[in-house]
């Protein structure tokens, strides 16, 4: 049975954005963009771009699961707010869309989808490429969301198949 | 020409809401009171809580403009992120709404109401019942929310009366 994920790598200035069906082992894109907010646009204006966005992207791709990257706590109080109001709107948005949604790890996904969970952006954008078999490398932001939705199939394949044999 | 603001002091577990109407130097409450989300449920739930239920005081109350009490960056990048996720809420749900939004910094609204950007909870309580004449007084997070709609048109007051005065 496919299912087709999203995922998200949060921003308030770039919100990268990827979609994915999974059947079985095998993984296959859909799509995958990032979100860009006007640059002097106040924070409430950037806030509505991006929903607005992710409200269409979700009534035309129409996936049944979201993976959102959570945030990363070395970064300073005042940077992890800002995300936090992005993140906010993903969330409030997936949650309207009925979606069920899963938070990951910066460094859960690099370990996932990389091997290392201290890869840089580069080293993920390119396992994205060749595990999606895409014909060009997709923008960081996207490939961060990619390997998001990419985490988010294999992890909940695993939970899956868990939940199977112990029954 | 009177007025109707709403102010907003965000949280993800108590988030304190009151409406105050204003004409010249007058001020009076109409309405106020906290959110209280659920305790148990996932954040995109109580996200979810929160802007139903600032719909739904929107929709009856009807202010023209809002101010939202910022973040404090004294705190934690954890409680910044958690804080953010409800204040982005919030934003998108005033913009959305076609609210003008205004941000006011703890230490302000506490010098605006009290006179001491270091006042404590109950010195601003009980500043926001006298201001108001309430007969009882408000719950902190309510009254916090009241503090930051009497800043705001304050300030905006003030704002006002430089602009009429420099044509």
């Amino acid at each position: 049975m496919a299912r087709t994920i999203i995922g998200i790598d949060p921003g308030t200035r770039h919100l990268g954005w990827g979609v994915i069906t999974t059947a079985g082992t095998k993984i296959d894109a859909v799509s995958y963009g990032v979100i860009h907010t006007s640059v002097d646009a106040p924070l409430t204006d950037k806030l509505m771009e991006i929903d607005d966005a992710l409200e269409e992207i979700l009534g035309r791709l129409q996936p049944h699961e979201a993976g959102v990257e959570s945030i990363f706590f070395s970064k300073d109080a005042q940077a992890a707010a800002k995300l936090g109001h992005a993140r906010g709107v993903v969330l409030l948005r997936m949650q309207r869309a009925g979606l069920s949604v899963a938070e990951y790890a910066p460094a859960q996904v690099k370990s996932m989808v990389v091997g290392r969970g201290r890869a840089d952006k580069l080293q993920v954008a390119t396992m994205v490429t060749a595990l999606l078999r895409l014909r060009t490398r997709p923008p960081a932001d996207a490939a961060d969301a990619l390997a998001v939705a990419i985490t988010h199939a294999r992890m909940s394949a695993v939970t899956r198949l868990l939940a199977t044999k112990t029954r």
